[in-house]
């Protein structure tokens, strides 16, 4: 199970996880895009070489080409790979076995290093990042300029090389209207926001992910002192939405927030995206103890579980549409009752 | 407790209730609305008089100028009373004990007799009508034509004087479609259907009241034959389409059901007219086996008891629409959990 879905981290009631991303290529490799199966091999190769040691005991190697469809998906729902390295078969991924860190071979670019964390710690992660990024150099040639940085396949990430980021849950923000404003404000001062799944991603269940548009210029500790700076701000204007509500509202929020508890608990059809705002609801019911007894990480794995191969995993076969509603509402009785 | 919300009768899965009412008048005495305050109360008196040996022992009587509004309103809600009778204050009601026996005072009529018993039972309910009838025929001289047969204030009446209807719920016919086709052959072949409360009251739940439209000509024994056997295919449609919608959409019917049973035991905020909705769910739930451990008469107890009335005695004041939604759920709670 996933490090930052099942444990607990700092504002964990509004941060769900803090991650940092690193992207690498190596010295006198064409970027992977231009590379032949045989070149993309030898990356693979360089890369896995530095962790000869602890490959199948700390770390777990998946070759894209040789990797289930099906637990391609569940590692890009549990965010340890991008959907584009799903559909590659000349990449790979290096696992921690505890989920906080994946590296993915043959992305975008050669290397992409991820260490994510729950709660919001992105300084935490960065120096976990940081530390295989190290291991990683002692013993690979990386691309680097002097005046540039860390050269990327694509211009938006040469320098740092860096995305430092949060994944925030705003369900008061948007219940009182305010999130458009603030939305519009932290794209103003150069940040980005996204959906639960990165780049182009829809919002769903009111989870946004912050992360920076700059990575050229800045050093990393100003990138991720930025990033936490504003996740920060951000609480606290949550934190004030809920209050609000609470001092307005209070009835009809636990309205609200217990009908869609009674809805989980007993419908025998749910879509992915109704799940999304029932979840939400209920995750702002446990911070707010209108709900009681429920965990934020029994949430966290709902939300992991009844992704659409989640769910094929556990009926052991590919699904229609209509089926995953119908075992995404099993699975998720199961976890509550 | 009312007798018909509590007990079970046949057919109770979807019948609710049976009712004969029998208008009658006294002879040379104007109709109610013509009659003076001194008039009235000798009308009152001349009703109560047979009941002098029962009176607060197996009877009760309520005087209409000396009832609180809650009260007459509580009475209307379990429909002892019609809500014409709560406006009144030349009226009364000699209610029985059980709540099976009702006999209003100085309504449209002079005297209107009602027997309401659980499920179909419409014979059984004339029986009890009838056997009050004759009592008060023994004291009392009724209007009565040797053509034209019991005199009525409104010549709809005329004749029998009498209504023979039953309550039925019909989500199935609802959720196929077919309510609409059934409703107006009903209407075509001389009975009416009317809301909850009567005439010109609105439907609501799925519950519709089936009555004869003619009281002259017919006997009284053809009228319940009549009303009996419409109530009785009505009843076969309402099976048919409730296994159709099994067969077919079993598992749609189960999240629709139990989404209301969830939201039920779970809201904080209730209006009536959603009340009414999630109860005939709930309803259809317990005779589909979808609900287990939950009796017909605690569903009509909520039906009776969260009505407006109902809920401001509950709550021993005067309430606003809001506070009552609220207490409403609460009162709810307190049935189901």
């Amino acid at each position: 199970m996933s490090g930052w879905i099942t444990e607990k981290g700092p504002q964990n009631e509004i941060v769900l996880s803090s991650r940092i991303r690193l992207a690498r290529n190596l010295k006198d490799t064409p970027f992977p895009i231009y590379l032949k199966e045989a070149q993309s091999d030898k990356v693979v190769d360089s890369v896995k070489s530095p962790f000869a040691n602890t490959l199948n005991r700390d770390y777990y190697l998946y070759n894209m080409d040789k990797t289930d469809l099906l637990d391609k998906q569940i590692l890009l729902e549990r965010h340890l790979i991008s959907k584009e390295l799903v559909k590659s078969n000349s990449g790979a991924a290096i696992i921690s076995k505890d989920d906080i860190i994946s590296i993915m071979v043959n992305e975008e670019d050669h290397i992409r290093i991820q260490a994510i964390l729950p709660g919001l710690q992105i300084m935490e992660a960065w120096k976990l990042a940081d530390g295989i990024d190290n291991m990683l150099e002692e013993q690979l040639d990386y691309a680097y300029d002097e005046k540039l940085g860390y050269l990327t396949c694509c211009p938006t990430n040469v320098g740092t090389g860096m995305r430092a980021s949060s994944m925030v849950h705003l369900p008061a923000l948007n219940l009182t209207g305010s999130i458009g404003k603030i939305l519009q404000t932290v794209t103003q001062i150069g940040l980005t926001i996204r959906g639960l799944y990165g780049e182009g991603t829809e919002i769903l269940g009111n989870l946004f992910q912050i992360s920076n548009q700059i990575t050229l210029g800045p050093t990393e500790e100003e990138i991720i002192d930025n990033t936490n700076g504003v996740t920060n701000q951000i609480i606290e204007k949550e934190r004030e939405a809920r209050n609000i509500l609470l001092n307005s509202n209070r009835i009809q929020l636990e309205d609200k927030i217990l009908r869609s508890w009674g809805i989980l608990r007993n419908a025998k059809i749910i879509t992915s995206q109704e799940c999304m705002k029932l979840l939400s609801d209920i995750r702002l019911g446990v911070d707010l103890d209108i709900i009681k007894g429920l965990s934020i990480s029994t949430i966290n794995e709902i939300m992991i579980d009844t992704q659409s191969a989640g769910i094929s995993k556990y009926a052991k076969k590919e699904l229609t549409a209509e089926v995953c509603d119908i075992l995404r509402a099993q699975i998720i009785k199961e976890k509550l009752c």
